[in-house]
């Protein structure tokens, strides 16, 4: 009872100075005016993910041919309407999966302006003819385990290789979840895990790029993992090394589903399915 | 034997009181007339939470663009008819959720209130073109674990903090099951356990709403846990905190479900869905 | 080898004398002509029950608002043609399943009777409209456990009390399956489980009515239990009671689906559906 | 390396013999001409069952009353077309089953054969109409455990009781799947199991028939087990036997889906189905 | 710490090298120009494997059937204008399974050839009338665990027999994924495990053929295994000898689906299925 009383103390000063949390997940400021600047959005804290897939229902190949045509048009006029607060990567994923044709990743500092351009994406004759399969979503957030302080040499092994390999023309994402047993690991735990993990990961930096989303409560999973390769043999490497240590034991969710697709620009994935 | 006779005893005598029932789940007295009290139905114990999301389905939008238009007056005529028995929460999760474009929480005093509310919800224009995709039930009750009787302290904390933040945005939510082992352990050693799972959560009363039902024997959950917030970041940070306790250990579901929506009138709902 | 020479021997003559089998479920003697007996036939054992649950297609409501208005006659026409094999129970579950929108529960002396029944029903205008979403078959038997010889006092703990409290509005459907441990404890270890297992039920007797139904190798479950009470809180509070003894840890499906319906008759269910 | 090296050698010489394999499953040779012998194809070993359970689709009611009538004639033409090769038993599903309206078990000698006659009957009329929902395939074997070598007195015990009671009016098909413990134990283990499992198996013999089909790699199970009966009372008695024994505990599988159906013709199944 | 130093090191290194990523995983050089070569490819590592399952809807069956009876045409002409850069090998499987009615496989040395191909067969006539049921896509490599090095003897069995049964008929998809224990195993744990895996399958090299794809990220398995045979009965008896094997205890996958065809040209799948 005393520990909780001085946990009701420490929580009340926390709140007090105002602080802690918003270090926590501090959201990115976002930009005043203009479009989204790639760039900036693709690497900030607090920016949130949303990874949608969806399955072209049959009804569609019933439309004419012209209706068809006119489709890539009507969605990129939704794009451009939503500039100013979203960004979005398309990839064709017919072909590789059985539950999607196409797959959605949009990024805004605001998850209502998320919403509001897949709304209107939904509202296009295209959008109309799909059905939503799959939907994450997730917010970004400065490293967690690998920090300069808490792990230097790997940290410094992280940054010391980049992608160098041909422009990649495959994505790839695997929902993760783990179990209650990773997160009542104490944080030196989970650090010890994450540097074991991390390390056989180094020499894949030159030939896969990753990035992390974190989504516990947001959905199904606990993080949102999202990798792009030319090289498809080196990413399934990658991905047994993953696989190869301990902390592979925690995941309770790894994939279901896991969506792969070519990377293309929205308007050929659209065409690619409006024949 | 001798045990189970004196079970047996001790339950007659407990049925000829009658009251210790009536106190475990008393149910509020429902107003007599008039439309029901907001502030009240969502404080008060003994009422009954119905969630239901709900996809809307291709042939919608084949109707004629005037008979979208008039779908969300005709709701709204649904809504106004039964004011009298229900509330109803209406939010939008396209875009967030492959298995829902919209999401209703519906509260009464009479299970059977909240049926004849969306039996005749799901006669409009809009309703017939929608599928049910989840439905859960469930009834409040007063705090049951961390009381100011039994946990001083963490009670003291839970009310001396509150909901600072700019107004929430979004709703969550996550239904729960636990296993055996759990419904197994005594009293003192689930409250223990709450304590230890309450702490934690202190520091986001500022930030996070939340409000519980229970639903064992009502559907295939335990707990249906409600949560609004403007900062999904607090709220994700929330979670985890939620998942490093040992209390996680005994779910057994713990979403499968999450949903995440925005809050929005019923109205707006209907039209972002109605292009 | 010994051993099994002997359970040979011993089941020839048990075989020999014909009536150990015959014991275990002898059904009940059928009555020979008229409307099945309602009281009889729900406390009798050797009775087949038969639990489905429907939904509604969207396509009905394509129909003409006249055929939708004749379909509770044309269902009540094939209710009567059947009434001297079987009797029909009606629950409306729209609103509380995702699953379904109604649900019947059919009684019968031979379980061909009840597809006669349910083929009949589905050639209906109504039925043709409707995806059946569940189907469970069981059978009544004699009380297995808490008899009066094998467990004195709690027997008549179960009958010294009855259903007292209003009218049951509301009825659930639970299937239960349980483990292999459960099945390969001893007849004994079983009864000290069930014991258990009833004590915290005695207070329930008075507002909770239920009902077992033996389904092993006829469904994917082990029982259907079936309840109904007028308050759902004190159905909320039973469950909990149940999930909180050692024999929940030997469930492998408990619900799965969990159905909640509202008690009415088969004519205004299928009007609740007809708008 | 040395116990590999062995193992080796023993291979070529065994596919040096050549008759080790052929004995393991040595097809039943196939008659050369007329139809197929009903009672030799459903005793022999290396004969293929296939189980296969349909749903008839909403459509098929939108045709005329005159095509659903014609549908029976046509179904059995196909039947008739193939009788040289395939023998066919149907069961009505309807009402005992959610997944499924009607049940087909197909016997051949060549697994070819039944594909050509399911093939020839999904395109009937009737087939178009249909939804395959569960596909299970299988192959006889000659008794793998109780034979008169391996345990005498049960093998004694498995023929003394033929089956006495009225003629069967209930089918079950359940399928099986076994976990790697099972399949890692002796084969001496796995005899006694099997003789502790065949014990409780006796009594009914009398009035319930059962087959059993071998399926590991052909379909998600390792067995398909099948039964007839007309005491469903017996057989549930006789399941509950069947999970009382230990080698229930490496089941993965047993039933998911349980399929019961009355036994009737084809002809009569097809009528019953197209009102 | 010093072993995470030393292990970024190393990595840098390797790196430096540049060789032994390539080594892993290299991608067979793709022939430059003319028909994809069926015996190079099939033998090839570093090519791409995608196995695909669709369902014929049942407005297919709504065409006339002069439009369906050109269907088989347009889909080989898709054939034909991809020849160069993939081949594709057709199974009926409709009568076996109820997942599918037809299956393919395609190999080629640019997975995105391969969708390519696919994305233009769903735009067929016949194409646009399925509903894709699973997708799996692989990779081939270099013998791993039984090579000439590692396991001198073993190798040699394998190479010493060759497949002598008649020309196989059937074709079976077995999807295989391993917990977290196989992959944190030491690779000669792994190793050891094959050896004990290999032995028991030595007799089945001469009538069943067998072919493996890597998968581990780029879909929900860690391998695609892939068999030919004329006789299922010996398939059967080689699938019981691999779940007989410790290393069986490792699957968390293994079917779900098992996918079995007859081998057929992809004209007759395409015709068999347009009646």
């Amino acid at each position: 009872m005393k520990k909780i009383a001085a946990a009701v103390m420490s929580v009340a000063l926390t709140m007090a100075g105002g602080s802690a949390l918003a270090q926590m997940a501090a959201p990115a400021a976002a930009p005043m005016a203009g479009p989204v600047d790639r760039a900036k959005i693709l690497t900030a804290p607090g920016v949130f993910g949303n990874f949608s897939t969806y399955k072209v229902r049959g009804d569609y190949y019933k439309l004419s041919a012209t209706e068809r045509k006119g489709a890539a048009a009507e969605v990129l006029a939704v794009v451009e309407k939503h500039k100013d607060k979203v960004i979005v990567d398309a990839y064709l994923t017919r072909g590789f999966e059985a539950q999607s044709d196409l797959w959605l990743r949009v990024h805004s500092y605001d998850m209502a302006a998320t919403q509001a351009f897949l709304v209107d994406f939904r509202g296009t004759r295209f959008g109309m003819h799909l059905d939503v399969t799959e939907n994450l979503v997730g917010i970004t957030k400065a490293l967690n385990y690998i920090t300069k302080d808490k792990s230097k040499d790997l940290n410094a092994g992280l940054t010391s290789l980049t992608y160098t390999d041909s422009a990649p023309r495959y994505a790839v994402m695997i929902p993760v979840k783990k179990n209650a047993d990773w997160w009542n690991l104490t944080a030196e735990q989970r650090l010890k895990e994450m540097e074991v993990h991390t390390v056989p990961t180094l020499p894949y930096l030159v030939n896969v790029k990753r990035k992390l989303y974190h989504s516990t409560g947001l959905d199904d999973s606990d993080f949102i993992t999202y990798f792009e390769a030319a090289d498809l043999g080196a990413f399934n490497n990658l991905l047994i090394a993953l696989a190869s240590v301990p902390e592979n034991r925690y995941h309770v969710r790894w994939g279901s589903p896991t969506v792969l697709g070519t990377i293309q620009t929205f308007e050929n994935v659209v065409k690619a399915l409006s024949y």
